[in-house]
């Protein structure tokens, strides 16, 4: 706990500030029981660590530091080339000078809660965050219903960034795509809790949909809404593409090694419910009897003796040292990407960050 | 039948081109499951009413008629002021001069889809537009993401008119806030269920949000991309709130009174599941014992006689009239606010389709 949690200081003081502004841009307003639903798992706490890439994405390219950089007016790359510089520039709104990144980090958890509050709907997980689930606190159309709202939320928050409209429009559309990827990719997982016949490639597609993209989207849209250039913005996509398949890959093992309470949910869940993983996927190419793991698929039942044993086995044949070595490897890949930003403190952080997430204990 | 299907002739021959376009802009690509079950209440049919105001605003607006009007690249009204008038102007996309209004139109739809998905689960409707609904065609977890697809899709459609940034940012924050109202809607639809001193005030603001604004933001859409000025798209906007609202009220009407094989659902299933309507609250003001007219909450085991004695119950006390000249009215006030458009044979279809929606069957 306490490496991570060293690890975790360089976001701590910013989740702070995101929590801020995800209270207040969520205001608890009639109808006072959606604004709570909605609320419930971004309360229940959360480590923002996609909205934290988008604020240090942010503090790279333009070079502003804490405690004194303000996320809601950052000065855009182009301020030279517009004559924006100078007195007053950081104040001007709506202009292009100064966007309110603070805004576009709140429209990527607000997407990250929405997902969360309809997974677990459709995963039929009843804890999140080690509080229940929406559909469990509230009920499932309550849950459906807030996940809705949050969707809608994270286009008004990033339009709510100010930046110019043609920024805007490309940061509005790599969302409105992420979506839709992500949706996929939820889709494909459901799909291949039925099928014995899935490919690490598909596995890894799937995860790069279902996770990666936000990852993705977090890092790449603050440099469209600041102006950086094309490559810049495509490196950051793709670092966001590597740490968020690095993430979801480490999250399987993670789902096997971390104990229930640390986890905020069962432990082996996606052994029990006869989800693909890498850790899964390896251990059948090595013969391993993956489906005769576990012989029970209610988490209510699941003891954890026979999970103790299905993680021995799949330890055993090698499994969940290859899943962390392919997270380690994407890792690295996306590391070398941040080349690109400005050195900085900013980047050194991000590259920590990376690291966190596949050193991360839970 | 007769009656409306004429009235209908004015959008018949939209609604093939705007059922032409979603099947475009949704082919059944991998997942196909996913893609199935979004396209699920879009291939059973419905009148594309929404979509069809849409087009009729932009005709209305730019001049352009059937049957040689070019959705895709519609004029927009600046054309002049940029000197893009002239041939070959029709032909060019992404600088403005031309927007691909089937797309805003399709983005409309996209999202009528998704929340009749959405309602149906929270509403545990099993019958939409004659076909089961998504949750029951396929499963819960299914049509939860084919609505959070179709949502995304609807961003996705908006964008891809093509319109100048400014004005499609305008559009996107229109459509994110729609959507958030809609959400609100719903909510306090659901939670009047529980309460019995809601008032007619807060009835037409509920319907307001979760109908209207659909109806509104069809109206106003077209208006914004094409360049029209703000007194202009806003009353389209009232246009809309007004017709969306007469459209709800005489919902509310046609839920008691037409039989359930031409309506697709169970023909009383508001009055059944304690809905709060036009129809019910009005009776209450009349001393009706509303809760006491339907002894059972179960769509399944209710029988046409006790509905069609319930029915009689509120014709009775004079609801079903009060329902019927509370959207006549309405339908009356929106149409006058076209009093902005051009006259044009499409502003003569928008005035009819307004008398539609108060004077159909079904």
């Amino acid at each position: 706990m306490s490496d991570e949690a060293a690890v975790l200081d360089a976001v701590a003081a910013r989740r702070e500030l995101i929590d801020d502004a995800l209270v207040e841009r969520l205001p608890i307003e009639e109808p006072e029981r959606l604004y709570h639903a909605s609320r419930h798992l971004i309360d229940a706490g959360g480590k923002r660590l996609r909205p934290a890439v988008t604020l240090l994405v942010a503090e790279a390219l333009t070079g502003i530091e804490p405690p004194n950089a303000d996320y809601h007016a950052v000065p855009t790359l182009d301020g030279a080339d517009t004559g924006s510089v100078g007195i007053g520039a950081s104040e001007s709104t709506g202009t292009g000078e100064t966007i309110d990144v603070m805004a576009a980090a709140a429209s990527i958890e607000a997407i990250q809660s929405f997902t969360l509050i309809h997974d677990d709907i459709m995963d039929a997980d009843d804890l999140r965050r080690g509080v229940p689930a929406v559909h469990q606190a509230y009920d499932p159309e309550t849950a459906i219903l807030a996940g809705d709202t949050l969707y809608a939320k994270a286009f008004e928050f990033m339009l709510e960034a100010d930046a110019r409209p043609e920024r805007t429009v490309e940061a509005l559309s790599e969302l409105a795509r992420t979506c839709t990827l992500i949706c996929e990719g939820q889709s494909l997982d459901v799909a291949f809790e039925g099928r014995d016949d899935v490919t690490t490639d598909e596995y890894i597609h799937m995860v790069e949909q279902k996770t990666a993209v936000l990852y993705a989207a977090a890092a790449r849209a603050p440099a469209v809404l600041l102006g950086a250039d094309d490559a810049t913005a495509d490196a950051l996509y793709q670092f966001g593409l590597d740490v968020g398949r690095a993430f979801q890959i480490r999250d399987d093992v993670l789902d096997l090694t971390v104990p229930s309470e640390e986890l905020g949910k069962q432990r082996g869940s996606d052994l029990v419910e006869g989800k693909r993983t890498a850790v899964t996927l390896h251990a059948r190419q090595q013969g391993v009897n993956v489906e005769g793991l576990i012989d029970t698929d209610d988490l209510e039942t699941v003891d954890d003796a026979a999970i103790d044993a299905a993680v021995a086995r799949l330890d055993d044949a090698g499994s969940i040292e290859y899943a962390r070595t392919l997270s380690r490897d994407l890792v690295d890949r996306g590391k070398e990407r941040l080349d690109v930003l400005p050195d900085s403190t900013a980047r050194d952080h991000l590259r920590e960050l990376a690291e966190y997430l596949v050193e991360r204990g839970y």
